[in-house]
């Protein structure tokens, strides 16, 4: 008898969205950023790459200033993680013990259940109302972690500011925001890392900043808090191409927030025509939609539009099993879509 | 009073060796590899640059086939980690749950201890001899899980084989065989993980792959010791970047024995050298070499070399308090470390 805990035994294995290997797909599934960083950044690749025999950085310390320098932040309260999932895992590290309570909402991100299950934490999911949002604050005293995305996916809208301010005051624990997706909204929660002693904020490259390839996430709090995190990160948790191609897109703020305007105004455009499609839409702050066809049911829509050749996300939720959340792609790449979806329609 | 785990709150941070910035040292600390990989490892590295918005392979399947060949073992029996420390971590959170027992030997990579403590293990040290040799198996019921290493730290010796077959046998846990260093060396393990259905054995690219710059370990076993240990593993743990010139490294086994061989070559030259300038020398299996100056404190000689900007390793352990550990770099770095210690030694 191997000795597997049971709370490893126990949990199923994370699957990500499909990740094809093949080119031929509109790849709409899993939150990418259409635009590829600005050429510029791979500049001084080659230099990096003949140091490749030695160790990197273990505490990414240009990186961790570039974006203390964009969040307006110090460095010292900068964890730079091996994707933001690397923040996450690390936090409940930190604050939970097994058998201790890890609150989130239903539905949210659902790597918050894999991991706090594989942690051994006890569950405590807080169900959105029929519109996906907050009837008030979470209150959950027992909870020694509290995870929630702002804007919070499948629907990708900011949660009540009010109600997610109410939840830090009283918090027994720690906060974490995760803004995977903040970029492409108007708000953000840096000042509640002023306002709150018990607040983290997580942030990725992999969306705003089209780094999803390299695997770069930052956390944000209290120095007290980065230090007691950065005991639990692997020692040399990011490599040396992840570290210079992370650190030198925060050098070009304005491309990227040029493209996050394009992916906004894509995204409303998407959302229009597909209510002009007789779909119900959701309003976004992020960089997909989740839609939900009147004529079809969400699943076959998945797997028709697959056959298609292009590739959205279907969850198996409950809640959202009518819906497909759809990822804002290029203009070309949503013209193309809505292409094949009004297709659809008129066969169906 | 924030929700601080006692076990992270109470471990020290880990400090891995010094990584400087400049270049100007003669850097013989950290073990790296001193010849750099094939230029050949960067050729497809464009293509992979243009794709970087887009995530990777979740399960690094082209790296675990070329490892899995090169190993002898099915790519299902293979886990590709963010570095070898995240192969260890990945174990220890797999079949460790807090306050049951984790065990090593004592002294070996120092890593064990910070990740057991962080996890909330127990730890339980086994002390090698005088010789930094093991007199017996290592005998811990109460262990969930030993990490061996072999060849052991800081010595750099292989473990006697008979003693390690009988710790597999009587283990009640699962025996965590680090290979580190076992490219510089005439033995491995393998068949130690078809002898034993608790046996993992680790490897990682950053010492005889020369990649320390990119992060890439591989844990080997059973199917199902590693279908466990892919649930706890972060489901994008490694980046495009690394994925790729990991998996080319491993086209190119000429290239890489040839630099094995010359660092063996190296190490001897290195061992002798020493003796003769009155230092003891431990035999090495490994890319280092564990040494004890006779004639002035190894701190000091630490000190006096990294003023001369040559690097080598001290550590503060009390058992090995007066050895240096040098890693085995160019022949004209080694010339240099030895023109400098004889200067030193004629002051002296």
């Amino acid at each position: 008898m191997l000795p597997i805990r049971d709370c490893v035994q126990q949990t199923p294995c994370y699957v990500p969205g499909e990740q094809p290997q093949t080119t031929d797909y509109i790849k709409l599934n899993t939150n990418e950023n259409p635009y590829a960083p600005p050429d510029e950044i791979f500049n001084n690749l080659e230099e990096e790459l003949k140091k490749v025999r030695l160790y990197p950085d273990p505490v990414s310390t240009k990186l961790r200033k570039a974006a203390g320098e964009v969040f307006g932040f110090s460095h010292e309260q900068v964890l730079a993680g091996n994707g933001s999932d690397d923040i996450l895992n690390i936090a409940l590290r930190t604050f939970v013990n097994p058998g201790e309570n890890v609150a989130f909402l239903d539905p949210t991100y659902s790597l918050y259940e894999t991991i706090a299950k594989v942690h051994g934490a006890n569950i405590q999911t807080i169900a959105t109302n029929t519109n996906f949002e907050l009837d008030g604050p979470l209150i959950c005293p027992e909870a020694k972690l509290i995870f929630v995305a702002s804007p919070n996916p499948p629907l990708g809208k900011h949660l009540n500011r009010q109600y997610l301010k109410e939840t830090c005051e009283q918090a027994a624990g720690i906060v974490l925001i995760d803004e995977a997706y903040v970029d492409f909204s108007d708000e953000n929660h840096w000042e509640f890392i002023q306002q709150y002693d018990n607040v983290i904020v997580s942030r990725t490259m992999s969306k705003s900043y089209s780094l999803a390839g390299m695997r770069v996430g930052l956390g944000v709090s209290s120095r007290s808090i980065i230090e007691q995190m950065n005991k639990v990160r692997d020692s040399y948790n990011l490599d040396r191409i992840a570290q210079t191609l992370a650190t030198n897109c925060f050098q070009f703020q304005d491309y990227f927030q040029s493209i996050w305007q394009k992916v906004r105004n894509t995204r409303n455009r998407l959302t229009e025509s597909l209510i002009n499609l007789d779909f119900l839409v959701c309003d976004s702050d992020a960089n997909f939609v989740l839609a939900s066809p009147q004529w079809i049911e969400a699943s076959q829509l998945y797997t028709k539009l697959k056959e298609r050749k292009v590739l959205v996300r279907y969850f198996k939720h409950p809640r959202i099993s009518n819906y497909v959340r759809i990822t804002v792609g290029t203009d070309a790449e949503i013209d193309r879509l809505l292409e094949v979806i009004e297709q659809l329609k008129n066969e169906g």
